[in-house]
C-alpha cells in the first residue's frame, strides 16, 4: 500500500472542500453537464489518443502502484548477496532451492535460467533486454496519465468557452450574468483539479515506481551475473552498493561476522 | 478498424453537441466566416510548414491507422518460432514455401532475403536501418497532426482577436457587444476543438501505432537472426518473449506439446 | 519552386483579408507605428540573438528553400545504381566522365575523392562527417525563424501593454476606450500573424527540407561507399532503397531488363 | 553556508514585502485560508508525486546545499596531485596515511579502494557507476522542488476560480466585489511567489551543486587512476586542469618549487 | 566588437521609447516601485539559482562575448594549413618559432603539448576533453541570461498582481481606477522588456558564440592531430574545410601557388 498516494489525494480534496465550504455551500460547485462536459471529454481525447488495452492497462498499473508493496533495493541486495555465497558453496545448482523466497517473476526467471546453465554474458543481456522493454510499457502507463493531465485543462476550457457564448449571446438581465459566469468558470475548475490534483501527480508517482522497480531489476540482472560467474560476495555487495545511496548501505557481512 | 478511436472521436464529439444544446440552440455555435477562418488558417499554415505530398501521405496514414488492423506482436512471434522450426528441420530453403502466409511486405522481404542467403548479421543490420527509416517516417505522420493542433488554437487567437477589434472600434450600441462578443470568442472555441479532439489525441494514436510496429518489426529482424544462425526455436521464443509484456508471452510449446 | 509554401502563404494572408474585410473596412486593421513596434521589435531581437551573417545566410536559405528544387531521392538512388555499374564494367575512373552530370557540389566532391583514390571507408567518413555540418548549418537557420516566432508574440503583448497603460492613465471620455483598446490589440494582432502565418511554419519547412537534403547526402555517401568497394549494383539498390519509403523504391533494373 | 541562496531568499522577500507596504498595509496580503489552499494543495500533490522518504531525502538536501560548505575543484586537484606524489615516491599503500585528510566519503572509499589493491580501470569503472547513481539520487531531489514549483501556481489558479465562482454567484452588493476579487487573487499570489521566489531557483541550487559535486567526484575518479597507473605527477594535474576553467588552474608545481 | 548586438538592443530600446512617446509622456512608463519589484525580484531569484561566482562569471563572459573578436575559423584553418607546412619542412619543433602569432590560450597550449612531443591521439583527447569542459562552461553562462528571462516575467506578474489586490481592495473612486490598473501593468510591460528584449536574446547570443568557439577548438584539436602525424597540408585542409560552409572553403593554395 502506498500510503502517501492515497494521503496526498485524501488530503489534497478534504482541502479544496474545506476551502470552498468556508466560503459558502458546496453546491454551488457541482454542475452535472459541467462534470460531464470536462470528465466525458477527457475520455474521449483519451480513447482517441490510445488504444482500449493500453487505457485498461494503464487502471491496472495504477492500482498496482498504490495498493502493491515492491520489496526495497536493500532487501533485493541482501538477497543477492546470500544466493551467492549459497552459490559458491554448493554450487549454481544450489540456487533451485531458494526460488521458493521469491516472488517477483523477473527474479525468478533470471535464477532459472541461471539454474539451467545459462553463460553469465547471455543472461545479464537478455535481462537488460527485459528492463528495456519493462522500463518502456511502465513508461507508456504514466504518459496516460500525462495525456488525461493535458485534455482536462482543455477540456475545461472549451466547456467555460461553451458557457461565455452561450451567457453572452442572451445577455438581457444583468442580475443572471454573474451566476452564468460562475458556472462557465466550473469547467475550468473541474479541468484544473483533475489535472493538478489526480492525473499529474499520479503520473509523476508511476514514474518513480518505475524508475525504482528499473533500479530493482537492474541489480538483479548485475547480482545474477556475479553469482554466475562467481565473484567474492563481499565484492559484489560492495559493486551493489554503489547503486545505493551511502545511508541504505548495510553491509550483511557486518551483521553476521 | 480501430475503434478506440472512432469511439473516442464520435463520443467526443456527440458530448460537447450535447452539453451545447442543454444550455441553448446549436445554431449560437455555428458560424461559417469563423470556421473558414480557423480551418483555412490551420491548412494554410500547414502547407507552409509540410510539402504536398506529406500532407497527403499523413492522411493515408491516418486512414490505414483507423481501419487497418495490424497482427499482434504474439502472433508474429509465433509465426517466427514456427518458422524457426520449419527451417530447423527442413532447411532455409524451405521458408520460401510460407511466403504465402505473410503479408507484411517488411517480413516478406526479410523472408525472401534469408531465402536468398544473406548472411545473419549482414539482414539484421538492413532490416533494423530500414526500421529507423520507417520510424522516422511515420513518427513525420504524427508531426504533421501535432503542427496542426499548433496551429488551430493560433488561428482561433487570430480570429478572436480580429472580432474583438472589429467590436471595440465600431462600439456604439452595448446591446450589440455581448453577441459580437460571442461571435469573436466561437474562433477559439473551434481552435480549442480541433486542436484538442481531434489533431493532438490522433497524433498520439498514430505515434503509439508506430511504437507497436517498430516493436513487431523489431521482433521480426531478431527473430530471422536467430532463424539464420539455426537458434534452437525454444530459446529463441524465450528471447523474443522478453519483448513483450508477461502476460502476452504464451509460449507455443506449452500448447503443442 | 516550393509550391505549397508559396500557396500557404498567399492562401492564409487571403483568408485573413477576406475574414477582416467581411466584418469591416481592413483599415481599421492598419495601424503604422504598432507594425513598427513588432516587425522592429523582433527584428531588434533577433539581431542581439543572432550575428548578421546567420541572419543574412537565413534569407538566402529561405529563398533557397522555396524557389530552388531539389532532386529527389529516388533520382539520386538511380544516378547511384547507374554510376556503381559504370564504375564496375569500366573502372572507377570512369567516373570522371560522370561530374558533369552532377549539379549538386557535394555529390561533385564525393565523385572527385572517389576518383582521385580515396580509400571507401574514409571517402564515407569525410562526407558523414560534412553532413554533420551541412546539419548543424540548417538547423542554425530555421533556428533563426523559430526566434523569430517567439520574439513576434512578446513584441506584440508589449506593445498592447504599452496602449493599455496609455489608454488607464487617460482614461477620461469613455467613448474613446474602445477604440484606444482595439489600437492596443493590434501589436498582438500582428504577433501572432508573424508568428504563427509566418515564422513557425517556414521554420518547419526548412527543417523538412534540410532532413530530405541530409536524407539524399546520406544516399551518396553510403552509395559511393557502395561504388568504392565494388558492390553489386542490384545489392546496393536494394541497400539503398531501405532509406526510402516503400512506394518510391522502383527498381532501375526492372525498367532496363 | 550557501550565501548567495540566503541572501537571495531574504533579499526577494524583504523586496516583497518593502513594494507591499509601499502601496498599503501588508495586512491585505495576508489570508489564512488561501495560504492554507495553496500550500495544502502544493504539498498533497507533491505527495500523491512522490513517496515519502524521496520527500523527506529532499529537504536534507536542501539544507545540505544550503548549509554545507564543499571543498572545491581546485583543492581537490591540489590533493590529488600531493597524494600521487607521495604514491610514486612511497608506494600505494602509504595512501593509508592520507585518508584523515579527506572528509568525503567517495573520496575515502577511492583512497581505501586504491589501498585494498584494486586495479586501475575496475576502481575508475566502480567509481563512475557510482557517479551516475549520485547523479540519479541528487537530480531527484531538484525534482521535487521542481514539481512543487508546477503544482503551486496550479492550486493558486484553483483557489482564485474558488474565490471567483463564489463571488459571482453573490454578486448583489457592487461595492463587495472588489474586496472580493482581491482577497480571489490573493491565492495566484501566493502561488507565483512560492513557485518562482522559492521552489523553482532553489531547484536550479541544487542542480549546479549535484554538477559541481559530480565534476568534482569526476575529477577523484580520474586522478586516482592516474595515481595507480603511477603517471608523472605533473602530466596528471596537466591532465585533470583541463576539467577547470583557465583562471582556476594555478600549479602546485609553480608554487613548490 | 559584436556590432549586431549593440546594434540590436540600442535599436530595439529606441523603438520601445518612440513608440510610446508617440503616445503620450515617457514619465507614464517610469515608476521606480515597480522597477525595483521586476530588477530586484530578478536578481534575487538569481542569487538563490546560481552561486556568485557563477553570476560574476556570467557578467564577464557577456562583456567578452560583446567586446572581444574571435579570429573566424576560416583564419584559424588557413594558420593550421601554414603550421601543417612548416612542421613538414622544418620538424615539429619549429612550430616553437610561431607561438607568437597565436593569442588564443587554447591553441597555445596545443601547439605547446605538440612541441613537448605528445602523442597525436593523446593530444587530440585532451583537447576534445577540454573542448566539453569549455562547453560546459559556457552554456553555464547562457543559462544564467535563460534563467533571469524567466524570472523577470513571474517577477512582473507579481508585481501586477501586488497592484491589482491593493486597487481592488481601496476601490472607492471609480476616477483612480484607471491610472492605478496602468500602474500595476507596468511591472508586466518591464519584465516582458527585460525577459525578451535583453535576457533572452543576450543567451542566444552567448549560445551561438560558444558554439563558433566550439567548431574553432575542435578544427584546432582535429588540425593539430593531422600536423602530428605528419598528414599532407592540401588532404588536412580538405578534411578541415568540411567543417565550413562551402562559401567560406577558401584554399590557401589556390592563393598561393
Amino acid at each position: 500500500m502506498d500510503l502517501s498516494t492515497l494521503l496526498g489525494i485524501v488530503a489534497s480534496f478534504a482541502l479544496m472542500v474545506m476551502a470552498i465550504m468556508s466560503g459558502g455551500s458546496i453546491f454551488l460547485f457541482v454542475n452535472i453537464p459541467s462534470v460531464i462536459i470536462v470528465v466525458g471529454g477527457t475520455i474521449g481525447a483519451t480513447f482517441i489518443h490510445y488504444p482500449f488495452k493500453d487505457i485498461f492497462g494503464a487502471a491496472s498499473v495504477f492500482r498496482k502502484a498504490v495498493f502493491h508493496r515492491e520489496p526495497t533495493s536493500q532487501e533485493t541486495v541482501e538477497q543477492l548477496v546470500r544466493f551467492a555465497g549459497k552459490a559458491r558453496k554448493e554450487g549454481i545448482l544450489a540456487l533451485q532451492a531458494v526460488t521458493g523466497e521469491v516472488q517477483d517473476p523477473f527474479f525468478l526467471k533470471a535464477l532459472q535460467m541461471a539454474v539451467d546453465g545459462q553463460e553469465a554474458q547471455d543472461l545479464k543481456q537478455m535481462l537488460e533486454n527485459e528492463i528495456d522493454y519493462i522500463q518502456d510499457r511502465h513508461d507508456g502507463g504514466a504518459d496516460i496519465f500525462i495525456a488525461m493531465g493535458t485534455y482536462a485543462p482543455a477540456m475545461g476550457m472549451i466547456g467555460t468557452l461553451i458557457g461565455l457564448v452561450q451567457m453572452l449571446q442572451t445577455m438581457n438581465d444583468p442580475s443572471t450574468i454573474g451566476p452564468a459566469m460562475a458556472v462557465a468558470l466550473l469547467t475550468t475548475f473541474y479541468g484544473a483539479i483533475i489535472a493538478n490534483v489526480f492525473c499529474l501527480p499520479v503520473a509523476g508517482k508511476l514514474r518513480n515506481r518505475s524508475q525504482s522497480e528499473v533500479l530493482r531489476k537492474t541489480l538483479i540482472a548485475e547480482g545474477m551475473r556475479c553469482v554466475l560467474v562467481g565473484e567474492n560476495p563481499r565484492l559484489m555487495e560492495q559493486r551493489l552498493h554503489a547503486f545505493l545511496a551511502p545511508k541504505h548501505r548495510e553491509s550483511s557481512f557486518g551483521k553476521k561476522e
